[in-house]
């Protein structure tokens, strides 16, 4: 097998925002060459899947400037600095949806944009859910409206492209795949 | 349901690169106050899950900059300006494999990083693999060793994080998916 490495040779930082930095690497190639890496970096996030008793999903519908369009998704939220991801999930679930888990799962984790981002997605499954009083609130630049689907409803957003990203399709696919295995 | 909708109020563009540019908007949000959106902006990629004719997944080693890491990923590529998706998985599984496809069905499409960024991944699946004589070759800045493997042994790279992204790991929780409805 080939060694795949790449060395930085120089990182260029070129932005630092409240969310993301982007920086440019200059790296020495597997055959000694040099190229350019357009890298952003990213604190890191978390998603939840959360089943309410009565087998429904949780999602929450939200507008998504990068693409200018409203998306439904499951509730996910990023890491804040020094935080646990399972006390995140706990966080952004009572946060967006007004839920608290008894039963919160690690479920997988994954980079969702390997080829110019570092981010990564903590999915946990969240159930034994109970409404919470005087749950905590949303930060003060998030709006969101939350929606309890069953799983068909939630197989024909994603056919409508309202669910349209790729965490919310793995965990529809997921509650796919555990139907199916239960049969 | 509240509208979800952000005016923008001014785009500054901070960076334009060779593949992403990043710009930060300012907002409107839907209470009338003000925020900013860090947004990246890319052309767009495609993905593909090669099955050859003795059901194994085609896949492709490399090493990925943001994470520092080599990633085992399904084969996939960034849509070159004006190309049409489909042409583009054909042309990434012959540049990174070296196989043609004689049937290749669209699957779905996601966004990957909706909180910040505008990339979207077309997936596809291709059959009927053919190993072409004078395939295209690798972009020039690109290395990957290919795999060929079942999909208990992706599932087991699942396992490892040798697989850890969310296209890869989405493709093979589908095919899963197909093998438990088989049953």
């Amino acid at each position: 097998m080939k060694s795949l490495e790449e060395k930085t040779i120089k990182t260029e930082p070129i932005f630092s925002g409240r969310i993301i930095r982007l920086q440019v690497d200059e790296v020495e190639l597997p055959n000694g060459n040099t190229s350019t890496r357009e890298i952003v970096k990213h604190p890191g996030a978390v998603a939840v899947i959360p089943i309410t008793s009565d087998n429904k999903i949780v999602m929450v519908e939200q507008y998504r400037k990068p693409m200018e369009k409203v998306l439904v998704e499951i509730p996910a939220g990023k890491l804040e600095k020094g935080e646990e991801p399972a006390y995140t999930a706990v966080r952004e679930l009572e946060e967006e949806t007004g839920y608290e888990s008894q039963s919160l799962e690690w479920l997988i984790s994954f980079y969702t944009s390997p080829g110019f981002a570092d981010e990564i997605v903590h999915l946990y499954v969240a159930k034994g859910l109970v409404k919470k009083e005087n749950a905590a609130s949303l930060d003060e630049d998030e709006f969101v409206n939350v929606l309890e689907v069953t799983l068909e409803e939630a197989i024909e957003f994603v056919r409508e492209q309202r669910v349209y990203d790729a965490k919310t399709a793995y965990a529809i696919q997921y509650l796919q795949l555990q139907e199916a295995l239960k049969k």
